[in-house]
């Protein structure tokens, strides 16, 4: 009997359906050679669902989820500005509560410049390095609150909470991924001069963990001065640890200068293995140019060679990047990048150059 | 009588002596012609008297730099990694002592690509815009602390801190130079869809202040897509305000794509005049460099036309933001920038190009 997957599939908002299908498509192509079978089920949620309903994720549509062994999820949040959206707040609601529940601790983000994309940088060099940011810590835990709102005498609060426990996981992992690669290379971005308290624990960490992992070389650098090194050196960049907010911040930018966040995957990861691990594009719903034909659906499909590689199915992986490697490339003619094609068209080019093999 | 204006200045470590020494070459040259007079008192303060006295930065320091009518600062902070600095916190105790205790909640940062500089950026275009980063609250409050500080049970915290009443004063400080400027455009950067008491208080305030300002348009993007934006269309921004941390992290992407750290010039004004406003370039101090007539002092030269700004004596400011502009151009030939002058060279040149007008 082949291996039963089963997958949770939230499409979400705008451009989400739309990139989803094509990664579903992909991810079929991927594994057809393989003992495995995808059992979808399919979640509508996001502002579409919290329109209809007036849900965002109820506590049924979380237990149904937390059921399957893995997910994978399109881009949820509605038209910017939505008064009928002015209180629902999809992010915290749906993304955020998503990756706190299921203690999403690591969110993977690769940053690799594929031959042929054209980079914002005049001199980018070889940009090929992993950002391992902390997804359940941070400024992120929801944890503000406000006195006086809306008076002259409001005071708005934000509380950054950080735990050894809580640090130490995601930097081991951190370590794991670097002993993993070539350069073997790790670097903390934080704030330690400023935020004391957390980037002291953070620091200390790093230093202690540090030890077990004589292969790897550590530094240190200052938020700040990391978005420097991004745009005038990012090759000197082989994995990234860093707390939830400075890699939300690095992150976009990582995917700027390697060809835009069309391109960029990521992936929510339980390495527990209690909860299921969410795969989702680094790109929000775009919804101004939902349902055209215009979103590019590589981002999503990345992140299923990031799903298949943490279910195991790593050759099947590496089939969807090397296909998207060389679509990528021929997408380069003349040395233009076109983007244009129409998101299916990618999908089915990269489909075919699979399924040719 | 000429005016009389009793300038603070504060060299600091590194480079900062070296930079801070042309700067106020150039500040003397700017203004011979002003019928001003400039008397300057040094302090000696950062790692170096640090080292000396064990004292960061006494309140008889404070003291006598407040009596002052403005403050020049080079650069301050030791060796990283210096054992005998790791209990001192430099940054903290002096630099951001004194824009809190000089209530310095305007932290302006222009950034201009001046022809001829070389950016990272393939397709820069025109880059011109300022940032109005708050200078007094925030994530940099120093409102954090731990519980079982190095124990496997640590949690340390981390408070932003923000008040309608800081919030406000920046948000008109920046409509106003929005006002005065040719675009005459706002982007409020936050993250308010998961910093939600925060950002929800900026956005409230940015929303209100705006009806009184019905010449400048205003727009808002999370941090995260901001990121994005400057390193892939920097020239869609005229004015951005933001908190101190999004402020600081952005403003040294900001300094990279328009040529780097060496160019950025800021100044940490207090509006009300209650305090004396400090000039000082983004850049740090530097260590592995200093003494050796390598940096850059043309930051530092920039903050002294911001100071001069501030003062008043925008015919001087004029003159050495022009001097500066034609030096730069000056140093491109056959397309490459020299950036290699030495120290005093490029304040010579500058001087030089002022007084022979
Ligand atoms: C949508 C938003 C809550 C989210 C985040 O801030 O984490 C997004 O920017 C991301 O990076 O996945
Ligand atoms: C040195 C440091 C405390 C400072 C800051 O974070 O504000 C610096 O990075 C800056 O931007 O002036």
């Amino acid at each position: 009997m082949s291996r039963q997957i089963k997958l949770a599939v939230i499409p979400g908002d705008g451009i989400g359906p739309e990139v989803v299908a094509e990664a579903v498509k992909v991810l079929g192509a991927a594994t057809v050679a393989d003992d495995v079978e995808f059992a979808l089920t399919w979640f509508s949620l996001g502002a579409t669902r919290f329109l209809e309903t007036g849900d965002v994720l109820t506590d049924d549509d979380l237990g149904a989820i937390a059921a399957h062994d893995a997910i994978l999820l399109g881009a949820v949040g509605g038209v910017p500005g939505d008064p009928r959206l002015a209180n629902a707040n999809i992010e915290r609601g749906l993304l955020l509560r998503l990756r706190f529940s299921l203690d999403h601790y690591v969110n993977l983000r690769p940053s690799v410049l594929f031959p042929g994309v054209p980079s914002p940088l005049a001199a980018p060099g070889n940009v090929d390095f992993v950002v391992v940011r902390e997804g359940t810590e941070g400024p992120y835990v929801g944890n503000g609150g406000a006195i006086r709102q809306g008076t002259a005498h409001e005071v708005a609060n934000e509380v950054s909470v950080n735990t050894a426990f809580g640090v130490e996981r995601v930097v081991r992992y951190a370590f794991e991924v670097a002993r993993g690669r070539a350069a073997k290379h790790l670097t903390l971005v934080h704030k330690t001069n400023v935020l004391v308290f957390a980037g002291g624990l953070w620091q200390r960490i790093v230093t202690t963990v540090a030890a077990e992992y004589p292969d790897v070389t550590v530094d240190y650098l200052h938020v700040d001065a990391a978005t420097i090194f991004l745009v005038s050196n990012p090759s000197r960049f082989d994995v990234i640890v860093t707390d939830n907010l400075f890699g939300d911040i690095l992150t976009d930018l990582a995917a700027a200068i390697s060809g835009g966040i069309g391109l960029a995957a990521s992936g929510n990861i339980n390495p527990d293995g209690r909860f299921p691990s969410m795969f989702e594009p680094v790109h929000g719903s775009a919804p101004d140019i939902a349902g055209k034909q215009l979103a590019d659906p590589t981002a999503a499909i990345l992140s299923v060679a990031l799903l298949l590689d943490h279910l195991g199915l790593t050759d099947a992986a590496a089939r969807v990047r090397d296909a998207v490697v060389a679509d990528i490339a021929a997408r380069t003619e003349n040395g233009a990048f076109t983007a244009s094609r129409g998101t299916s068209a990618v999908g089915d080019a990269i489909v075919t150059r699979m399924t040719d093999k």
